[in-house]
Parts: C-alpha cells; sequence; structure tokens
C-alpha cells in the first residue's frame, strides 16, 4: 500500500473528506496539522500554493476533489459505469457550489459587503440547494446515487462541521433525508472510529 | 449517437469548455443560448438552479466540469490511467479555483470590497498561479498532463476569453507556455472550425 502524508490547516473544512475516504478503506495516513503561522513558509513549497495536499508515495497532490475521486476508485466508492461517476461528480460539485457559496459570505472581510450577501445566501440560496440536495437523496434510497453509497455522502457529510460552522445553523435540521444520510455515514464503524479518535476542532 | 442540448448564457464562460469537447468530438449538438431576461423563469427548471445544463437523450445534467469529464471519456482526451486521470482533475480544478477568484473579484457589486479584491488578485494570486500553470505546461511537453492534449487543454483554452474578459488583459501575455498551449488548441481542425461558426460574444 501507498504511503499517505495529508498536509492541511488543523482543521476539518477540506481535507475532512480525504480524511473520511482513508479511514474508510481502512488506510493509515500521516495526519500532518500544521500551526497557522508557519502558512506563510508552507504555502510556497505547495504544488498550487493550496492545501490541503496528499502526499502519495512522496508525490505531492492538492485539490481536494480530484483526490477524493481517485481514493474512491481504490476504496469502492466511486459509481458502477460512466453515468453512475457524472452522477457523483454532479452532486459532488453541487455540493461543493454551496459550500463556495456559504464561504464567500463567510470569508468577505468588508462587513457592508457581507451584510449584503447575506440575505441573498440565507433566504434564497441556502433553502433552494438544500431543498434539491434533499429532494435528490430521497430519490436515491437515501443516498446520493444510485442508491448506495458513494463518495459523494462522504464528502456531503465531512463537509457538515464546516458548512455548520460558516452558517451557524445546522444546515441539516429542517432536512431529514440530508439528516437520516448524515446519522447513517457516521454510523459506518470505520467513520465512527475516525471521528472518535479525530482531534476536536470547531470546524 | 445520444442527442445534446446544450442550454446557457448568450456566452462563452462556462459553456465553452462543453461545446469544445463535443466539437473535438465530431459530435453534433444544439446550442441553445437563452435571452438573459428569461433566467428567472428557467431557472426553476433546471437540477441545481444554474446553467450550463447539457440535456443528454433528454437528461438534463449540470456543473460543466463534472460533464466535460464525461464527455472526454467519450473522446480520446482523458487519462491513460487512474493517475492521469488525477493530474488532469487536479489540474482542471486550479484552473477553476483561479477563474473563481477572479470572478469573486469582477462580480463583486460593493465597490469598495471590490477595490480590496483587487490588488491581492492582480499583484499575488494571479501571478503565482499562472506562474505555477505555464511551468506545469513547459514541464509536461507543452500540455498539462502526460505530453499530450486532454480535456484539461481544453478547458484552459475555452475558458480563456471569460478569463480575459474579468481581468480585461490577456493573461497569457507573459506566459509563452500557456501562449504556446493556447495557439496548438485553437489550431485543431475541428476547433478551429468551432470557433469560426460560433455566436461571436465578447466572453
Amino acid at each position: 500500500m501507498p504511503s499517505y502524508k495529508l498536509t492541511y490547516f488543523p482543521v476539518k473544512a477540506l481535507a475532512e473528506p480525504i480524511r473520511f475516504i482513508l479511514s474508510y478503506g481502512g488506510v493509515e495516513f500521516e495526519d500532518d496539522r500544521f500551526d497557522r503561522n508557519d502558512w506563510p513558509k508552507i504555502k510556497p513549497t505547495m504544488p498550487f500554493g493550496q492545501v490541503p495536499v496528499l502526499e502519495i508515495d512522496g508525490k505531492k497532490v492538492n485539490q481536494s476533489t480530484a483526490i477524493c475521486r481517485y481514493l474512491a476508485k481504490q476504496h469502492g466508492l466511486a459509481g458502477k459505469d460512466d453515468w453512475e461517476n457524472l452522477e457523483i461528480d454532479v452532486a459532488v460539485d453541487n455540493i461543493h457550489d454551496l459550500r463556495s457559496k456559504i464561504g464567500a459570505y463567510h470569508y468577505e472581510s468588508h462587513p457592508e459587503a457581507k451584510e449584503a450577501k447575506r440575505e441573498p445566501l440565507m433566504k434564497e440560496l441556502l433553502p433552494f440547494a438544500l431543498d434539491r440536495l434533499d429532494e435528490q437523496v430521497k430519490k436515491n434510497g437515501g443516498y446520493f446515487v444510485g442508491g448506495k453509497l458513494t463518495w459523494a455522502d462522504m464528502v456531503f457529510v465531512a463537509l457538515l462541521d464546516y458548512l455548520n460552522f460558516m452558517t451557524k445553523f445546522d444546515i441539516t435540521e429542517k432536512h431529514e433525508n440530508l439528516k437520516a444520510l448524515k446519522e447513517k455515514v457516521l454510523a459506518l464503524p470505520k467513520i465512527k472510529a475516525w471521528v472518535e479518535k479525530r482531534p476536536q476542532t470547531e470546524c
């Protein structure tokens, strides 16, 4: 088995889907969490100046979604054919689009501009997107795609603490299918074991 | 061959990589460009309230990158193995990360917040990212991955007019490897034919 070293800030956020998939696959990995003060020194050593970065046998790879897709193929979390993989990719990118819009609000440093982003996000975008995601899980037998566990479910559940941290409420609370999916994924023995042993962080 | 209908605003932007790959594959498609005034009416009929959407035999699929990956597999633009596909996915997401940061500046509606985003983008982020992308193309024999044409090259070149529209300058002008890649892709006979026949739009 290749050696894996995952480098990121000391949080869940974008690294957590990778940690979930590696844990689900029963893969040992070095969980390298650096101090935020060291970031300016680390940044230029990273392939695109960003983290998370997964070193696979010493080769540094960035982009969490690309990494998840690669790992998912090896651990039985990909689709059964090109069409299912397309559906999984769409679900994952829809989830990340939502994450990115929540992030555009959360990380906006100009107070007035931030305030202007709040209502469109909280009143329109978020309810619309959550309704669509919930409906998709309902239609697909409790999972995002194909009535079975795929890496799209891992990405969604692993990102939840980060999303909830940014929105300041539990985004699954009014969406029973998303909530049930979360509980189901967190009850998987290997995910449960990971969640119990991981460092406790807010997001 | 399946039937394809591509629905988008009357611009290149996020739909153009799909149009490039379909054109490269010699695939006929309906290029449905709607009037911006009709968007509020169209939006709720789209799977995630977003476009571009490609209808494949009547099935509506959103998320341009997922669509490109799916089409690339069918038209010889994917990698030769999982590792090459990982490298392609990373390149594509790096390109879209850059696009998204340029967009965060371009679409910011609060004038002061927009001004605050300008310098970090123009002086740091953009030069850093373009240097890394240019270096990658140089190292890989004139393409993003594996010394041969893949859908990562298609995505980059197809997005250029949109990126340049938002930055207000030609982002390849000081990066000779990116510039050479652009010229090479635009010289492919099927891409050349598409570019000649497509509607002329600014972005």
